[in-house]
């Protein structure tokens, strides 16, 4: 759906700031409490985190993390599930979330209601409570929203800890993200909570800008993956881009963004396949072992990544890197 | 400072998003700490809140918030001063914030830079870890950013609780912040910490919006606010802007934006000698009683706003609000 009318008794602005936070309240119902917990105070006052605080913000642009194809349900549930995505990244619950407007004058009331019922669709899911935010006016056309999001945790698995040796897993299936698997997704919230909780999960971190970019996060100096390309887990949307692009399937597996998998590292003595049963018959989320951490095996050119059959390097595939993709969009 | 620049080489897209996050942890030194308490994982882990959390979010959006007049570090250091405002008004102590850049491709490297030192040296001051954030390409000619800041406190002062004869205060002077206020305001952290601690403080706002609009917040149905308007603290800036508008003084301190001041209610049985003998020994911020509340004394034609002299309404001041104001900005 367009965000933008040119019919001014249907934009934002006919309502106003204190008339459109009202208008929020209602359209979030039960999943803002009454303030100061919920919307309506300097702040929010949230219930005690006594084990600490996980803390994320991750936003969606119109234009960049949405368009005119998507809902504006779709575009808010994408908002929260991308938050989530990062507290799944930690093995953690989410609780708390903030929720910041960016609003062009001639954003549509229509377009912002249905973001909201977006919102609260996947709060409702996930147990999150709406507590406030802020709305700040800005030049027309543009429409963005912000979420931070709170969560707890007891066990927070975090990006380091991988040795040589360590087996690499990730969830789902990967690649082709753009053709709707970046509204779709579920968030590995009870992936991430069961990873936390399993013996000997090392590191853990989503998939958001592309394995081949978004693993580097997981080696220490001196370690590179090894990758069994046979089990690459190559989605679907993957095959059918790859007849529109000059990319094979495992390019666009290995580097388009948004998959919102969880790829983690296990030590090389814990039990796969009690590993694999209980997955099994935890999810139906699949689940597979696509390589190794392995001591880099030629130390004057390290290729970080390799293949495990012929012992190639990967080429250098970087994923999607935010600023510097803005200068090929720019160039084009 | 102009944000934006034609030189390819001083743009933040020379250096992309890994480099850029790599120089701003450079840039904020010991204030963003190792990950995963600072930058650098999925969400950060943050240490407990064993009572409670306080949650804000707030930003400034360049052409809005702060134009080329204001350095970058002013910038920088009003984004978060605006949110430490929101803490002070319900009389918690920061601790912890997430820092969310939207970037448009032509913001020079310099720029960026200038706002974390102005982040950096606040956070300093006011013992806050920046504990990371998130960055977002857009289109160029735009940079905004936000800050999600959270504080604790034992005992939070909300909005409401304001009853008839209860007394009206106000900390500094107001209106006329354009002139230069809504850059160099200090956030009244520990006045508002005073306050919480105080008896018979019943309520709390800072002000942002102006106090005509701001202090409807206190008020619940069937009271209004009788202002003494010869103890209403107008400060020099708003008689310097008066000689330029076709305004008075009194109507720039009501209405003008950006005070970034404490308003508060008094219990009527509070001991108010014994609150300014304090304060005085506690702050050279100055403090006024500039009004009480009272039951509304005509319910036909409830006027919310009176004057003690001569118990006339006060204008339909309003204050700004944002949404609103936009149409009117478009429309000159």
């Amino acid at each position: 759906m367009n965000p933008f009318t040119n019919d001014p008794a249907a934009r934002v602005t006919a309502i106003g700031e204190v008339g459109l936070i009202e208008l929020i309240k209602a359209w979030l119902g039960p999943t803002t409490p009454k303030a100061p917990q919920g919307i309506g105070d300097d702040c929010a006052v949230l219930r005690p985190y006594p084990n600490g605080v996980l803390a994320t913000t991750d936003g969606v642009v119109f234009g960049h993390h949405f368009d005119e194809n998507a809902t504006p349900e779709a575009a808010g549930e994408k908002l929260l599930k991308r938050n989530l995505s990062d507290i799944a990244a930690m093995g953690g619950s989410p609780r708390d979330a903030l929720i910041t407007l960016l609003l062009g004058p001639d954003v549509s009331l229509k377009f912002v209601e249905g973001f909201y019922r977006g919102l609260r669709a996947c709060a409702e899911q996930n147990n999150i409570c709406l507590a406030g935010g802020d709305i700040t006016s800005t030049a027309p056309h543009f429409f963005a929203a912000y979420a931070t999001l709170l969560g707890e945790t007891t066990n927070p698995i975090t990006r380091v800890g991988g040795q040589a040796g360590d087996s690499l897993w990730v969830t789902g299936t990967l690649g082709g993200s753009l053709l709707g698997h970046h509204l779709t997704f579920e968030p590995r919230i009870s992936e991430g909570l069961f990873l936390s909780a399993y013996p000997g999960i090392k590191s853990l971190i989503d998939l958001t800008d592309g394995m081949a970019k978004d693993c580097h996060a997981l080696f220490s100096p001196g370690i590179e993956a090894v990758f069994d390309i046979s089990q690459i887990p190559i989605s679907p949307a993957a095959y059918t881009q790859s007849q529109h692009t000059n990319k094979t399937p495992l390019e666009h597996a290995f580097c388009d963004g948004e998959d919102y998998e969880l790829l983690f590292v296990l030590d090389s003595k814990a039990d796969e396949v009690n590993l694999i049963t209980q997955w099994k018959n935890a999810f139906k989320t699949p689940l597979n072992r696509i390589g190794w951490l392995s001591a880099i095996s030629i130390p004057e050119s390290p290729a970080e990544l390799r293949r495990l059959d012929t012992g190639a390097p990967l080429p250098a595939w970087r994923g999607y890197e935010h600023l510097k993709n803005v200068i090929h969009t720019l160039q084009k």
